[in-house]
């Protein structure tokens, strides 16, 4: 710890920097998710009538939207509580937080997937799937930063550390259980998780 | 007052990395407006007769691309103006920011529909809806952060705040009023926003 | 200047996030300009023949990119050394600042024009007028904030601001006199831009 | 040192902005990758049967975002630590590391390239000449800001310095010898990468 107090403004800004990136990356991969929803073509005589049920029909995008949207500040919100109380950072620290944050980046394609054949199983499982690795490396970078307090600013309390990482395995164990529930009724995992 | 006073400079920084998020979120979706308007398709012999008449009927997705503009820029300077008070952040606050930034990171997809069918009237009731929603989430966070002076450094003058928040509900108001009007002239609604 | 003093780190702050916005918007308009560059579509048993000479058949995508990041760049130069003396905003300087921004997140489109028609007048003209609109808002920003020092931390040399504001203006003569070269040669432009 | 000592917040703050813009361009950049994979495009009736050999088919795609994804967080981590003890800034080292920039924004091109005909030789050519350059531009930067501690808060230790040049020049040269492997094997190449 002393050596961290020596050098604390600097590594604390070092530290904010990785934040940074963090954050620019899930305010890319959280406004990519429109992209996704397209305008629909319509011939230019037929737009009166037809246009109202092309865009309700678009439904599927507009859910997959707001799912990935919630869950991204999930994750986001998570994210910013596990770095609250770190003040020092090394290379592990960074590759788990760049692992984590491919997951995020990557969180548009499973949502397009979801929004183009939701009714099917195989992406709702893909979707899942994503999700839970996300959630499970977001509780690896809270165990290994904690983990003898090694690289938070002060003690934190082990009860406490012990109640969040058990809290951090209850979503992926979730989404993974969806999965089976989705070999049944496909809706109601999806219905689920919006709730 | 006191709890916040001892946390100040944690608190500080805390609320620095939402508005930093925030920032994020409006710069993309600000930025991503430009991909809506595509070059025109054009044989290459008929190049310099037909390019001219091409780009300026791309005019609706210019207007688009200006008044959403206009729209995001006016969004960012309210919140900016409603977050230089706030000190202080709980759930409450992040979750209506989030459900703030999922509007403003739609109105790509409502412009784009506005530059496509922007001569009928649903595009129109939808551009104004999305937009009507913003302001009113931004005018719930207002209402939220300086309600008995909770999130905020300083008391705030209680005849300013209830201005600011009439002033918050006029733009939503005006916004879908003009959807009655644009059951007589679509164009008309669309020009007078840009005014 | 007594105002400002008083509230000078809030203001300093609220400075930085319309720098950190603006800055933003310069990244995001930088990193889209690659979306131009697409992937040529060859059948499969022809790509080890065809796919030099697609990719070759590229290069006025290839100078487009170049260029715009170029001009791009050299904004974000002249935008952070006509940002660093400012310690006040106003409403003025705002408007100004996003105004110049919407123009640095439309180079984009005439940048995706010039490298899809290139060889003709009306794409370069396009292109030169943007780039010229946005430095003549550079400096108008530049003129605002330093006329009577109203929002930089002190006192700037007349001399100095005067020179930085005619060689504002040198720039757009050049990018709009260009313009009438082009009636002659259009390829002769585009090489003076890149030099 | 005393100039730079008399005008020391101001350039920390001017650093820091450079710094911020690069993190932006690394952001956006790395979450641009997922725009590459595409949903397939499968009739209605053949979802079940088809889709999931249609996902599979994309593994080109896959190890292009992962490998992408690699190579931006490790050219980041090592800007990071270049950029550490800088503390003063001059125009050669913005052109630098705009030039840098240039190749990391252009990372999604090859990195697409890549992903649609990583089997053929010229591809891999082109990334791994796009990865050498980029990380030779890295190092001209660490190289033009130690020479003679002219940028560096305080004298760096040169046998350090030269240490991390020489590593500096090694990965180019493997990214540039992998080329002449291609000739014989393509895939080795890119396995050889991923590890």
């Amino acid at each position: 710890m002393t050596e961290a107090a020596e050098r604390s403004p600097e590594a604390g800004r070092d530290r904010d920097r990785i934040v940074n990136l963090s954050d620019g990356v899930f305010a890319i991969a959280i406004t990519l998710l429109v992209l996704d929803i397209r305008v629909p073509d319509i011939p230019e005589g037929m737009v009166a009538s037809e246009l109202p049920a092309a865009l309700l029909s678009l439904w599927p995008k507009y859910l997959g939207y707001v799912l990935s949207f919630a869950v991204i500040s999930t994750f986001w919100i998570v994210h910013h509580s596990i770095f609250r109380p770190i003040r020092e950072y090394d290379r592990g620290l960074l590759y788990l937080n760049f692992l984590f944050l491919m997951f995020v980046a990557f969180v548009p394609f499973p949502t397009s997937l979801l929004g183009e054949y939701g009714d099917h199983q195989l992406p709702v499982a893909i979707y899942a799937c994503a999700l839970a690795i996300g959630r499970l490396l977001l509780t690896a970078i809270h165990w290994y930063s904690t983990r003898d307090d090694r690289l938070v600013g002060e003690p934190q309390d082990p009860g406490e550390v012990r109640f969040y990482l058990i809290r951090g395995l209850a979503m992926p164990v979730i989404f993974l259980l969806s999965i089976g529930v989705s070999f049944f009724s496909v809706g109601a995992v999806i219905w689920s998780w919006v709730v």
